[in-house]
C-alpha cells in the first residue's frame, strides 16, 4: 500500500522528545501523533509544559507543527511534517476549576483524560476497587469539554465511569489508548460492554502496542494483535477502531514511577508491572519504534482487511473523529 | 453551673474575624474553637491563608493563641485566652501530594476533612449521587494523618466513606459538626450506624448548631436541641459527644456561595439551601454568637444531665480527643 493514500494517526504516544526523536518521527510514515503533555501536574507545572512545547514548536517548526483543528493534520502531511495533538493522561491540569478547560483548550489542549488510574475529581481510576462513576464536578466539565471542543478519553477510566461519561457527553469520546479485555485481561482493558458504547455512540477505539496491554506482552505477535482488531472490528465496526500505540521512549525508570506513583504515595505503585518486574516493558519486535508504524497495516492486510478498511484505521477514523471533536460546539 | 469548672470547646466555627470578633470570643465562655482556614484552596492559597493566621496570632496575642497540643488549651484558659485550632474542610490545600499532611501539620493545621460536599481525591462527599469510599490516595492520606497527628474529620463525608474511615484510620476520627439523622433528615446529618460505628471506634461528634441541620431550623428550640443531645448520648455514649457550632459570622452570600459552588461548576449549587431560599439561615435565638455558649450547657441541665456530664459534652470530650489526636503516633 502507498503511504500517500492514507493518513496515518497515532492517537497516543509518551516521548522524552529530543530533535532527533522528531526527525525519526517525521520519516515514521505518521502524518499525526497525540503527545501527552501532562499527568499528575497542576495549572502552574502545565503551563510549564505547555510552554515547552511552544518552544519545541518553534525549533522543530521544520519536522512538527501543532494541531488545533483536524484539518491541521492534512496540512502537515502535505507540508511534510507531523502534526501534534496536545492532550492529558488526568484532570489535575484544570485542579478544581471547570473554567481552565476553556483556558488550556485556547492553549492548545485537545484531550483530556478524566481520570489516570486513580479516582479523580470528574471520575474513577480503573486501578480503584469502586468505580461511583462521574461525579457532580465530572458533569460540569463533561458540559464544558464538549463546549468548548475538548475530547473526553477514558482510556485509564473505570468501567461505569467510562459509561456514564459515553452516556452524559453529548459529542462522541474516545479511548485514545487501550486493548479489548478479550485479548488480554487486564485493568486497563476495556470490556465488550464499553467497546460496544463507545461505537454506538460515535467513538473511537485507539488499539495499544504497549506489553502490558498484549496477549503474551512482549512477546505478542502481529499476527494476534491484527487478529484482535479484526475481532474489535467484528464488534465495534469498521468505523470505530485505531491505533493508540502508548509508544514510551526515552524515558528511565524515575519516569515510569512519576506515571505511577505520582506524589499521592510514599510507597511504591507498581501500576500494570510487579516488584519482580517494575521497569519498562520491552516492546514486541515490530513495533519497537514509530517507524514501525507501516508493519500494523500489512499486517490487517495479511489477516484480510481491504485497503479501504486498512485506511480507516491507520488513521481515516481519527482523522474524522477529531474533525468532529476539535472545534466549539 | 460555674464556668471555670469547664474547659468550652467548639469544633466549628467558620467565621470573617476582625479584632472585634476575637475581642466578643475571648468574653464568650469558650476556652477553644476549631476554625476553618480552607476549603478549596489549593496549597499555594492555603499558604497565604496560614499567612494571615500567623498574623492574627500576633495582632491579637491579648486574645487568641494558636494550639499546636491540647495543653494549650488548658494554657489559653489559664492566660484568658481562647485557643484556635487550625483546620480544613476538604483536602484540596494537599493538592494530589501525600507529602504536604506533614508540612501542613507542622504550619500548625491539626484537622482535616477528607471532602467537602464533593467528591475529593481522598473520598465521597455527602452531596454526590453514589459513594466509592475511600480511595488509594485516601488510604495513604489516612496512615499520613494518623503518624503525624492530623484529625481526620468526615462531617461533609458521605456513609460509606465515612465507616471506611473509621475501619482504616488507626487513631479515633472526628465528626467536627453534623447531627444525628434522627433529629433532622438532611445529606450532612449521620446515620445511627455511622454515629455507633465513629463512637465505638473512640471517636467525637460535635453537634451543629447551624439552621439546615436542625429540626424546624431556625426555629430549633434550645430544649429540642438538648433533648437531641440526650438522645445522642444514649446511642454514642457520654464520653463521644460535644459542640461543633457551624458557627458562621460576617459574611456575605459570595462566601456561601464560594462555599457550594467553588470553581467546579460554572452554575449556581445552593447546597443545602435553595433558589427559594439561598442566603445564609438566620440562627436559632438561643444561639446567635459564641456568647451564647453557655445557654447550651444551661439547656443540658434542664435536660437532665448532671454537671460532670455537661462538662464532657461542653468541651471535655473534644479536649480528651485532641489530646491523644495532635501528636505524632
Amino acid at each position: 500500500m502507498n503511504n500517500n493514500d492514507m493518513v496515518v494517526i497515532d492517537a497516543l504516544q509518551y516521548v522524552n522528545w529530543t530533535r532527533a526523536l522528531f526527525e525519526k518521527l517525521n520519516c515514521s510514515g505518521m502524518n499525526a501523533v497525540h503527545v501527552t503533555v501532562a499527568y499528575w501536574e497542576n495549572t502552574q507545572e502545565t503551563l510549564e509544559k505547555i510552554g515547552l512545547w511552544q518552544q519545541r514548536f518553534r525549533d522543530n517548526a521544520d519536522l512538527i507543527m501543532p494541531v488545533r483543528v483536524a484539518t491541521d493534520i492534512e496540512v502537515a502531511k502535505k507540508q511534510g511534517k507531523v502534526g501534534i495533538i496536545l492532550g492529558f493522561q488526568n484532570c489535575s491540569p484544570i485542579e478544581d476549576d471547570v473554567k481552565k478547560i476553556q483556558t488550556l483548550h485556547e492553549l492548545g489542549i485537545r484531550i483530556m483524560q478524566l481520570s489516570y488510574n486513580n479516582q479523580s475529581l470528574l471520575s474513577t481510576g480503573c486501578y480503584e476497587e469502586k468505580d461511583s462513576g462521574i461525579t457532580r464536578f465530572g458533569r460540569e466539565a463533561i458540559k464544558e469539554m464538549n463546549r468548548v471542543g475538548m475530547v473526553i478519553d477514558m482510556s485509564h477510566s473505570a468501567e461505569q465511569s467510562t459509561l456514564e461519561a459515553i452516556e452524559l457527553s453529548q459529542r462522541p469520546i474516545a479511548i485514545t489508548h487501550a486493548n479489548p479485555a478479550f485479548f488480554h485481561k487486564a485493568l486497563r482493558n476495556k470490556s465488550n460492554t464499553v467497546l460496544k458504547a463507545l461505537a454506538q455512540s460515535g467513538g473511537v477505539l485507539g488499539c495499544s502496542l504497549y506489553p502490558f496491554h498484549l496477549k503474551n506482552g512482549s512477546d505478542c505477535t502481529l499476527n494476534d494483535f491484527c487478529i484482535m482488531m479484526a475481532r474489535t472490528v467484528d464488534l465495534m465496526g469498521i468505523d470505530h477502531v485505531g491505533i493508540g500505540s502508548d509508544l514510551c521512549v526515552n524515558w528511565d525508570y524515575s519516569t515510569l514511577s512519576w506515571m505511577r506513583s505520582g506524589r499521592w504515595t510514599s510507597g511504591v505503585d507498581y501500576g500494570e508491572g510487579s516488584a519482580s518486574n517494575a521497569d519498562w516493558p520491552d516492546q514486541p519486535s515490530w513495533f519497537s519504534e514509530a517507524g514501525d508504524i507501516m508493519n500494523i497495516a500489512a499486517g490487517l492486510e495479511q489477516v484480510g482487511f481491504r485497503q479501504t478498511d486498512v485506511t480507516k484505521i491507520m488513521g481515516g477514523n481519527w482523522l474524522r473523529f477529531f474533525d468532529n471533536a476539535f472545534t466549539a460546539a
